[in-house]
C-alpha cells in the first residue's frame, strides 16, 4: 500500500464520526510502521478526541511503539488549544517520524501553522494526499467555518426532460431506490432541511432520514402567511423531531397554535418578492450553529434562494425518463432570469450513477456572474 | 496493434464515407499482415466499391501479395449480390486467410451468412470486435433496414433545470461551441431534420449544417394550418435546400404560395390531438427513402412524436446552468404522462462530456412501456 491507499483507510475511519461531531469537522487517522497499519483513529463524537491523539491511544493501549512511524491524518493537525490540547504537539512528543495530510486547515488565519510547527520539530511532512476526497468529506465545516455561513445544498430530482412531477403534479417516484437513499444519507450528514409550504401542502413530507441509527435534521418550512396546516406530519411530529416555521406572517395568535405543538415560529423580514426572506432565514439558522441546510423543494423556494444567492451547491438527479407535459413543473421556478446571458453558472460540475439516475454536482458561481 | 486497433483504425476509414453512402452504411477495411497495415479501404459512395473491395483494390494497386492476410471490417461482409458482387466471394478468391469483423449483418433474413460462407472456405472469422463502436456509427443504418421505420432522434438542450429558453423565451445560447458544432454534425449525417411551425414563428432558424463541404438536410416544418410565414428563412431558401410543409390544411391557395417559393406541401391526416400526423409524415418520408429524421423543436412537436411511438433515441444536451423561471418552457410539452407510472424509459444512458456541457443519450424504450 502507498500513501493513497492509507489515506483512503483514514477516511474510512474518518467517516465513523458522521452526524456526531458537527459542527466538528470528520477526521480519521492511521498508524503505519513498515508498510503495515499499527493503530487507527478517528474524531468520534464533539468533545472526544482528536482522531491523532485516538490513534495514538489506541496504539498505546495496545502496546505498540508509534516512535519513527508514518501517521495519516485526513485534515491537517490543529496547533492550538481547543476542547482539546494541540494534536502537532502530541505528534511531536510522540516520536511520529512523518506526516501526511489530506486537507490543509480551513481557517485562512491558522493554515500551515500546524504542518510549520511540525516541520520544525524535524518530522517529515507530506501534504494534499487525496485532498479533493478528504475536502469532499468535510465540505460543509469546510465552507462554514470560512464563510460563516451555512452550507446550503439544493437538491431535486428530474426527469432527463427537466419535470419534477407530472402536469396532475404527481412526483413519486422521479429517481429510483439508490437515489433516494442517497438522499436519506444526505439528511442525516444536513443539520437541517428546508422546503416551503407548497411542498407541505402538496405531499405533506416527514422530512425525516431512514437511515437506521442516522440522525433527523432540524426542518424548516418557509411559510410566509402561516398556510402550513395543523395536522400536517411536519407538525404531528414536532414533539419529537424540532420543527421551524419560518414566517413572515404577524398573526400571533396563528403563530401560537404551532407552538402549542411543540414547533417554533420564526419570524423574519420579507424579500423583495414578498415572501419571508429565504437568506434571513439561513443567517438566523447559523447565529444558534446549524452548519448546513439542505434545500428540498418545491421550484418556488430554490428560486428564492438561488437569487438570494445563498446556494452553496446544487445536487441535481436525473432520471432516464421522460414525462412531457407543458403544465409539468420544473426544479426551479420564481421569476427566472431575464436573459441567458444572467444564468447561474454551475462549477466544474461533477457526473456520476446512482442506480439507474445521473447524479450532477457541483458549485453555484455566484462569484463570476455577469463578468 | 491488436485486433481492437486495428478495427479502430477502420472505423475511422468507415467514416470517410458519412453522407455520400446512404442509404448504404458506412464500412471500413484494413487489410494487415505480420502486425502492419498493408491495405485500406472504405464504401465511398452510393454505388461505389464496397469497403472490402476497395482495400483489396488499393493492394493489387500497389502490388501488395494479400495471400495470408487478414482483412478487418466493420460490418459483415455481404454474401449476396446487390449493386456489388458478394464481398465474402471475393476475400475468399483474393486468399485472405482470417476476417475480423465488427457489426453483424442486420438483416435478420441473411444475418450469419457472409461468415458461414468464410468459415466454409477456412477462413478464421473473429466477430464482435468494437462491436458496440460498429453499431454506433451505422446506427441509423441498422435501424432502417430491421424495422422500415426512419430513425428518429429527438434532440435537445436544456439547462440543469429542465428549461430550454427563459421565461421570456431567449434560448441563444443554451450549449457551448462544442455541443452547437456536434448539433451541427448531427445534421450532416442525417437525411432529414424536422421542427414545429412554433420553432419557426420563435427563432426563424435556417436548419442547415454549417459544417464545410456537409450535406444539408432535407427539412420539414410540421405546420397543422400553414402558419409558417412565407418570409421564414425555410421558405425563402426552398430552391437552395429542399423544404417541406407538413400540413393536415385544406386550404389550397395557401399551400400553392409556399409551392411558388419552392417548397413541398404534403398533406397528412390529423392525429388524436388535431395536429398533422407526425407519424403520417415519418412513414411518407421513409417511403421516399429518407432514413432518418432529427427532431429539433419544439416541446410540442417533441411530444407529438414521443406519445406517437416514432422516436428512436433521444440526445439530450445538459448545460450546466440554472435559468430558474416557472414560465420557462421544458423540452417535451404537450399533455405529458397521466402518471409517473406511464413514464417513458431510455434504455441504457450513455453520458459523455461535450466541452463543458453534459450529453445523455439513450433509445427509448417502448417495448417494455407500462410493464
Amino acid at each position: 500500500m502507498g500513501d493513497r491507499e492509507f489515506m483512503s483507510v483514514a477516511l474510512r475511519h474518518a467517516r465513523l464520526g458522521a452526524g456526531k461531531v458537527n459542527p466538528n469537522p470528520m477526521v480519521g487517522a492511521v498508524i503505519v510502521r513498515d508498510g503495515r497499519i499499527i493503530a487507527t483513529g478517528h474524531h468520534d463524537h464533539l468533545g472526544g478526541w482528536h482522531a491523532e491523539r485516538a490513534a495514538l491511544e489506541a496504539a498505546a493501549a495496545a502496546g505498540v511503539d508509534v516512535r519513527g512511524a508514518t501517521i495519516y491524518v485526513t485534515l491537517e493537525p490543529c496547533c492550538h488549544t481547543g476542547k482539546q490540547p494541540p494534536c502537532s504537539q502530541a505528534l511531536i512528543d510522540a516520536g511520529i517520524a512523518r506526516v501526511v495530510v489530506g486537507s490543509p486547515d480551513p481557517n485562512p488565519l491558522v493554515a500551515g501553522k500546524g504542518i510549520r510547527q511540525l516541520a520544525d520539530a524535524g518530522i517529515a511532512v507530506t501534504e494534499g494526499v487525496l485532498r479533493s476526497e478528504c475536502d469532499a468529506l468535510n465540505e460543509i465545516f469546510l465552507h462554514a467555518i470560512v464563510t460563516h455561513t451555512p452550507f446550503v445544498m439544493l437538491k431535486y430530482a428530474m426527469t432527463l426532460d427537466g419535470h419534477i412531477a407530472t402536469a396532475s403534479g404527481l412526483s413519486q417516484w422521479i429517481t429510483g431506490e439508490a437515489a433516494r437513499r442517497r438522499v436519506h444519507e444526505d439528511r442525516a450528514r444536513f443539520a437541517s432541511i428546508l422546503v416551503g409550504v407548497n411542498t407541505v401542502l402538496a405531499d405533506d413530507p416527514q422530512l425525516t432520514s431512514r437511515i437506521e441509527h442516522g440522525h433527523n435534521p432540524l426542518r424548516v418550512i418557509c411559510d410566509t402567511h402561516l398556510r402550513t396546516p395543523l395536522d400536517a406530519q411536519v407538525v404531528a411530529t414536532a414533539a419529537r423531531t424540532p420543527t421551524i416555521i419560518a414566517t413572515a406572517s404577524a398573526n400571533d395568535a396563528r403563530a401560537q397554535q404551532y407552538r402549542d405543538r411543540g414547533c417554533e415560529v420564526l419570524r423574519v423580514a420579507t424579500d423583495g418578492d414578498g415572501h419571508a426572506s429565504i437568506a434571513a432565514v439561513a443567517a438566523a439558522l447559523y447565529a444558534r450553529g446549524i452548519d448546513s441546510i439542505m434545500i428540498e423543494g418545491g421550484s418556488g423556494i430554490a428560486w428564492s434562494a438561488l437569487d438570494a444567492g445563498i446556494v452553496t451547491k446544487v445536487s441535481a438527479y436525473i432520471a432516464p425518463k421522460l414525462f412531457g407535459g407543458a403544465g409539468a413543473p420544473a426544479p426551479i421556478g420564481g421569476l427566472g432570469v431575464a436573459s441567458p446571458d444572467d444564468c447561474f453558472r454551475i462549477a466544474h460540475p461533477a457526473v456520476s450513477a446512482i442506480g439507474d439516475d445521473i447524479l450532477i454536482e457541483g458549485g453555484v458561481d455566484y462569484v463570476h456572474r455577469h463578468r
